[in-house]
């Protein structure tokens, strides 16, 4: 099953009552691709309660976990907090949010004692690479330079993602391999299948569009005429 | 009216219904106790929604922001995000949760604009004066070494709390001034009130105690007592 | 006494031979100028020793010191080690390296032990009025939008410079106030003396410069002609 | 050729001319064991240019670098200015100073077209498998909970050694594994040794010892016992 992951970042639409009617209208797309494409939300953590309430067929993971256990740590979001929110997995090391080697590792292997799934984004080929040692569910690659930009790096920077996936596949079978960066049509989510990776993290095409409905459904059905 | 501020940190009962039940007795106290104490409630992020929706008497503040606005931000949270969960303040610079001077400022700037009210950690009187030029609602004197300990500051370091008091008041008339960090019983919560603070912010004596509740009502009671 | 700090940043000019002799020629500068002009020079940390070595009418300050002791801190700079090599004096809280502001306020505190002096950056008035309530034996008002751009604080917004001069003479009388960013040319720094502050900090426009020399000669030149 | 690495953090012995002097006596023992010790000093920044030209048989290492190339980074140290200061190779990610795994990636990266050597220090098996993965030249093992107490992981955790020994070799054949914390004494070093490790990287053993020659020469005499 291919994955559409939809990171909500902390715009405008990322919180209150536009997150959950965004979230809504995924879960309806989710329930419609069911079987095709595994939709995974990833609200900000003050909105996953709200979000995993809303949905019925899509995964909801975190923005992002801190490396702490429970105790003393103010101000933290904690991977069991956000699990008991609702979240079944959990994103972490997102260009806007890079978390040290030392910590991707601790996060894993809490996650995996909370049965929480795992998604480490990567800059490179070569931190891909490093990543999938530690064995994370998922991974993503996204150079930061093209991040938000609408120029997906299947266009922009093929090698990167072809290269991603073989020095990964070396290490690592059973990683899931995503793309990101740029993705903002349903040929972008086609070039990034077609490169050799089993889905797409987007974020701007979604959240910022007129109708993200209409964006979230057209990658849908893009993975699914890639894919069968 | 005398503040009884409860930091929820990331203890067991810091999330999910234990957090909630523990608002909800926190609450009723504010209810019995409400024209003399003012509660307020710091969940954890992913629990504001939650815990706003269980409370009527109490203000809920989060435990921390991040110093952005609204954008590509993946794993922050925004002043606006923690307002429309339910929140009416914020808390920055916990000695969990530093932040940097410049954030500090760009932070209260935004939250005033918010309409949210906003309480900084300051560890020396020193730092409590400059942080009081800068205008926020409150602010709250914790050595960071006391804290978690169960020895109070107003007992093991009464002078940080007079000096704070005498070096803040020179530059600010109107900030309400908090004690915190090891402040576990009623004896030490009246301690603080007789130094010169308008009251105490607490962590483990309620999170990690048998009967949270019984912990609340007595500290609520003895504010009461001091300042009536 | 006015103040020319000149920030040697981390150019390509700013180690080695090239910076020992942008140094040499500032302090040539500064005993033709000396009695009118206090020369600041703030190498990397690598170059403290050989540009302390190098001068002798020129005040040397480290760019940064962290805020440890000495001890077990791999890879930290303390404030030890740069009076050892040769500095008089720290700057702290640029908009490059911004620091906590409880680590400021231990940062000052342990300066003024061992006799350092100190210059501490704000971006705002309202920070540098928090700043002053420290003590540091200097602050530099830098909007960190207007760094490196060659465009004077002093002509693009004159309102922060005589602005953070009001707010920090209220609050204190003896802080050298310099005014930073964008300071490119002698009448930039003769404005930033008409604006109420005791001389500049500038990097760029020295450090990138074809004649490092002429640049800060120009300069001296108007702090002279400015103040006498 | 086996390591002895001598990490000189920020003792009161590491600057100035106790780290000097210190590296005179580490550089004579390095030259009675050459061929078969290779002697590395990791002074702190403001000392590389000291110890660099104090020594003539020893590899001077920075404790250090920012993830940063030449430009506006004030306070920030480069992988350049170590090198031109006398560096031939950077240690980075130590547990006293952990960097981002995208960061580790980037300075690798830059220390290789510089022709710097590198070292990566890793708290378990797992993150050193990672590291490996992006070819360092050398890499530790420190389980942070062991540096500084003068229990050697050798003894104390002796499959932490192992175990990364051979979760390394299967990725990488070439990487020079390093053990650290903890080792104290000659038998510690041979400890390391027979466990598959190609020397030490040490530090309060030898900057806070009485006579810390002594302890320098007992560990290079141990590795030629131990390899010959």
């Amino acid at each position: 099953m291919y994955v559409l992951a939809i990171n909500f970042k902390t715009y405008k639409t990322s919180y209150g009552s536009r997150a959950v009617s965004i979230a809504r209208e995924a879960d309806l797309i989710a329930r419609e691709y069911g079987g095709l494409v595994r939709m995974i939300l990833l609200p900000p953590a003050t909105e996953i309660v709200r979000v995993a309430n809303a949905v019925s067929y899509s995964s909801v993971f975190a923005q992002h976990v801190d490396p702490v256990d429970e105790g003393a740590y103010t101000g933290h979001i904690t991977a069991e907090m956000v699990k008991e929110a609702g979240a079944v997995g959990v994103m972490i090391n997102h260009s806007e949010r890079r978390v040290r080697l030392d910590e991707i590792s601790f996060i894993l292997g809490k996650a995996r004692k909370l049965g929480l799934e795992t998604l480490v984004c990567a800059d490179t080929p070569e931190v891909a690479a490093a990543v999938s040692v530690l064995n994370p569910s998922m991974l993503a690659i996204e150079p930061p330079e093209l991040i938000g930009t609408g120029i997906p790096v299947s266009k922009a920077k093929p090698e990167v993602v072809t290269d991603t996936v073989s020095k990964v596949r070396e290490l690592n079978k059973e990683v899931t391999i995503l793309t990101g960066a740029g993705i903002t049509t349903g040929d972008d989510v086609a070039a990034a299948i077609r490169l050799g990776t089993q889905g797409v993290l987007v974020a701007s095409a979604v959240m910022k569009a007129q109708d993200p409905a209409k964006v979230i459904k057209e990658m849908a059905e893009s993975i699914t005429k890639t894919t069968t």
